[in-house]
């Protein structure tokens, strides 16, 4: 494929500086249906990206579009700040049916806006308002936003600098197999929350993802995350998990915590919630916790009624039986067949992977090379991004509703460019 | 107009006590229509709040409504984090060509994320790595979010108790008229930055609205905004307009900041810059302050495309002359004559009222009032909100195309209703 | 009088560059009495400066001396930490008979550590604890110390920086007559408490001197004080005075709050509690703020008992009857005609100045002068201060127990450099 | 010996709650000469406290107090601030010459104030300053002291609960064999350096105590020292050996860190430098760290010119020649076989100790043991005071003058306290 160099030229003159998938990827975009992003230059891409877990059932999906279309038609209420609404019934109806219920979630649900940072910011309110204490406890390689709640707890010192102010108020813990194994979970949380001249500050809460996807695809086994809620409960802290990009069905189950069989006492949603890339996000916590007043949080955007119009409508076409879990699991099979062959023909040397449903990462002990990977992937028609403190790991998003033969042709394009960066 | 008690049940058992318009407006909304919603029993409500000023165009207004579906139709782009896109470059096209050239505003554009708090964050971030400072002023009443970073920049109380941490690194200024002129303007302010031992930490911005208006409807007087933006040149401090709910022609021209001749460092746009009520927003800055490197602030849906497209058409439509900001400050007369009226039939005792452009607020005595004229109104098919720090005032917010007859209907909704509190 | 340079090698060498007074008075002081320092090169200097208000009874006091000598002969304890002690029990029980008692005053007395930001630390601590808030309320031109807690509240720009982290929780005010009498008492101040919406976190305490000696001898009214505290009172702050360097007579009463007739809810005293220029200092509170746990607040040296011993002789020597403080006014208006006869002789134009009991203050339109006229005072054998944000004020602080003849001489040192710097 | 409950009235009606030690030790003390006090009612107690570390001479030493008494019959300078004095230059000279030079050490010296908290404070502030960088590392248990700065690096929950604000900034990481030898020493410390995603916000310092006093006498490995002073080489960041209490030639050497070889960056000194008990402290860093500028950092008492005095005679009385720490490693190895008597008669069980020269502490698996070991040696006349989190340690202290008997008699009452509280 020949890629002719777009003209970028008021991206480049009049956007910030800040921009940055539009570097690794110099195209304009134009359409999208499905697996496949369509440039303006006529090229097709592959996408393994997926919005970055935000299109999880594909691009344009035809029976979000349709609802969506015929919502926007009949003039259905587009704006709707936190006045009820019938989408919004339809929405919260849905989820308790669908999602709640059946998994037994004893769960209050909160519309804090339509951003993963949002959602974020409104547990970590709630959770210090429920304990009347300040500090937070997250992890190492965590990624939870870019407002300044969020911020203090994510891990990225390059993102964590460009807040302009000490982050303060979290202190981070070494996450699953930080160590590989060489020192037992949670010895060094667990002995500073019992020594009282620890110099730990008592959390309110602890913040974690199962699957961390910024922080370079590391995977929480579910007997560690056992132990987290375990401890959490001895010690008097609540647990927020932040599914922002694992649930909604990434690692199979709805939730990415189902499979540890835990019930977190908060839990922030996002990106693939709507179902069709739109902005929204929930904040969901046990009902005992929901001491909020009326109005103590809020945002213009926390009701974007044409998203939970796709967003019933993903729950409803793809949650009320077990097959999207089943299918989830079974391309992920499918992924890590092709990952086992990559690493075979590199000599089991110098690369690794982990993963989890429909969502992977391969460590290069070459940083560099993800980079090139991607690079070389993007020239071959494939859309992939890197991961991790340093950019480390090749990760592997594609929507769920990939079907098989676009995820072989896109495990043999990922499996090319591995061998062309060699 | 007779309202029957609605059914909110999945909204009383489900969501969480945080909900707050829906208490006050016990319907459930379903269409909605320029200036007019529906619920699902039948009634009508005229908009006098417009989504918190996030529908000037008014609700799914029918030019951008068939540029939405269109591009929905074709399959566009829906998510597009910040990759290029056909409907980005349009949108970026359009607000150089529409908004920044005209007015000569030397500004780059970044997408922060879809909300205002998103772009506060934003702005503040830059403003403190720009001038390597922490602290902030930011004025009485003044609200500008509730992520922690613009949390800590707003004045509520209520609001900022939520935080469940100190909110620091700012410092409140009297806003305009704070001492009804019994005060020079920035005497304290100024005093407290020339003397070395006044204890105000150096600022690295000033973040400001021109009309106040979850703080009550205070409006700045050019004046006061010139002499604020001397006051930011000769001390060294940026100059941030959180235009976020009085632009997009509120109160006449695109920007609020105009009708003062000023160019503020930064400005940040929101609720209505999608034009539709769709989540968007930017924050624009002076290029020389361009300094973020790619990816130091992001966000998932930095990229909302169908906001973009409905933003573009907006700007096309109402933009490319001078018709929108004519038609805005004759509706403002319509207004001002109709609380003129108000406010004699009171024997001009208890209340006064203030406003610009089509946002005004009637600030009663007895604060209590204000909120029974919103639920009398709200009897009487008028949607209405309080606003200030005690809720002492009725904010009228009409879309921008509102009708004379329109108008003049609300304005006579809102006549009896302040009679028949009395 | 010729000064011979004097061999500062080791200080110039081994000592920090932080070394400040010093540099202002190049001699190697070795002997003092009363009034008077003697250098190593036998010339002799009047003292206006007192240890910065740390000597007040003069230099080594003679019947001081003697109890302090007697004590050390005879093996009393030195090192006593908050052990019960002969003398520590001399001492509460002539501080409870001679200060508390007679002026009514309600305090509990706490030994926070020697110095006087340990017992500022010890005011914002306890009253932290007791109203469970955060923020302190402070004055321009404040000084209250130098360790963090202490330094988050003094407003001298350059000390602030020295930090090295952002000092937040605490927020300046407006001191007496910081307007020159244009703007109410408290205006700014009371508006901001009284409005929820202004952004002000709701204070724990104020922290006030009644005399900014750093600040630039800067004299607040009996009136400002009573409405300062009245203040405090409708609002639920408590109120601290800092009387580290105004009290102990300094102003006349041994409290220098005694005259505006307000009991403070905590009062911080140091420097010249010892009577001889030791380490010591005092944290008083009304008795029903005592909610210390035991040894929630410690210091290794916060039982100096020697000074302990100076303590409770100085008390009993000058505190017994209304001596000191008659002697103490009179001495202030020797001063205070004086100055008057300076300014007149300078035409009565470019300087003012105003004080109380024996703390005088002149201030020089040109900033520069105050130092030079120290630099010449230090010729002429007078040791003189600047003060103030930028050092334009001259201090006076001599002993009060200067003699009439030592302060005329002192005086004339003072006019005579005056006159030589125009 | 039998003790008639004292008359503490003036203590228990004027002095505050938070008085701790005389609450233990209910007796009014009077006099005190060598290693033993006495109080009012003629009782005599053997010291193993020595003033927290303040008394390594011994308790008013004869020849401190000839030096002392003679500077003040003299009329000496008493309170200097940091003008250049006799006695200042001439501690300064014997500091240079019997304490830096033979060590090769390349120390500037700072007069901070006179107690410990502000020689860390003003450490803190330094390496702050120097390296531009907010974050400060300390260790589980560590004590640092009570202000503000201080305290952010103390790991005490009750105290550090004390501040009434967030304490933050500061992260404490494992102290050596936190982990009982399970764990890699700076495992975790190193990570979280070397991995850009940790959420470590990047340390201008580490802060340490060799022997960990009131932490519970923990004691660090030479090795452990070394490989940190190694980290903080690598990485970037100040080394602050905080030698308050273990300094002075309490561990044998007279600075504790010289056994393992290091040069740390900065090192705070107090307790014993004026080995008087009279208030003094040192802050000494490298010459090129020296970047302070005159007068960022004050206090009034910074100048305790009757503790120079003392001081200097310390140094050139103990401190000529190798004696001092010899003799105190000949009392460490008697204090240590006493403790291993009382470890076997206590049949192996129950206890474990650990100390370095004449710093002993006995952990008791019973914490509430140590308490009442204390309270009966207390009615045997030796006074002793626990340590630890949980109070759960005997801390052993005698002065470093302490004679073998002394120490014999005090080690048999211990073994007495310790069989009677079985």
């Amino acid at each position: 494929m020949t890629i002719t160099p777009p003209a970028l030229s008021v991206f480049q003159t009049l956007e910030s500086e800040v921009r940055s998938y539009c570097r690794g990827w110099p195209a304009v975009f134009d359409r999208a249906q499905g697996s496949y992003l369509h440039d303006e230059d006529g090229h097709t891409y592959l996408d393994f990206f997926a919005g970055a877990g935000s299109l999880n059932y594909g691009h344009n999906n035809p029976v979000l579009k349709r609802a969506l279309i015929d919502y926007l038609e009949r003039d259905g209420i587009t704006h709707g700040l936190d006045m009820a609404t019938a989408a919004k019934r339809a929405f919260l109806e849905s989820f308790e049916n669908v999602v709640l219920r059946p998994r037994d979630l004893p769960y209050k649900v909160m519309f804090p806006g339509p951003t993963g940072t949002n959602a974020v910011e409104a547990a970590l309110k709630l959770a210090r308002k429920v304990k009347g204490r300040e500090a937070i406890v997250s992890f190492t390689n965590a990624f939870h936003g870019m407002s300044l709640g969020s911020l203090a707890v994510t891990g990225n010192a390059f993102k964590r600098a460009g807040a302009g102010i000490p982050l303060v108020h979290g202190t981070p813990m070494p996450f699953d197999n930080y160590f590989d194994g060489q020192v037992p979970d949670f010895l060094w949380f667990e002995r500073l929350l019992e020594d009282q001249g620890s110099g730990l500050n008592k959390p309110a809460a602890v913040i974690v993802e199962t699957v961390q996807g910024e922080g370079g695809i590391n995977v929480a086994r579910p007997e560690w995350l056992r132990a987290l809620k375990d401890l959490c409960e001895r010690q008097d802290m609540l647990l927020i998990v932040d599914d922002i990009q694992m649930g909604c069905g990434r690692t199979g189950g709805f939730f990415s915590f189902e499979e540890a069989g835990i019930t977190p006492d908060i839990v922030t949603l996002s990106k693939s919630i709507s179902g069709y890339g739109l902005p929204m996000s929930l904040c969901l916590f046990r009902a005992e916790l929901d001491i909020w007043e009326p109005g103590e949080h809020n945002g213009t955007f926390r009701g974007n009624n044409p998203a939970f119009v796709t967003a019933a409508a993903a729950l409803n076409t793809y949650w009320t039986d077990g097959q999207m879990e089943k299918q989830t699991l079974a391309r992920g099979e499918q992924v890590e067949r092709a990952l086992l062959a990559i690493v075979d023909e590199e000599g089991g040397q110098g690369l690794s992977f982990r993963g989890r449903g429909l969502v992977w990462g391969i460590e290069f002990d070459d940083h560099s090379r993800a980079g090139r990977i991607c690079s070389r992937a993007f020239e071959l028609g494939l859309l992939l991004e890197t991961s991790g403190p340093e950019s480390e790991v090749v990760k592997l998003l594609p929507p769920l509703t990939v079907s098989p033969d676009e995820l072989d042709e896109g495990l043999r394009i990922l499996a090319r460019a591995v061998r062309e960066t060699a």
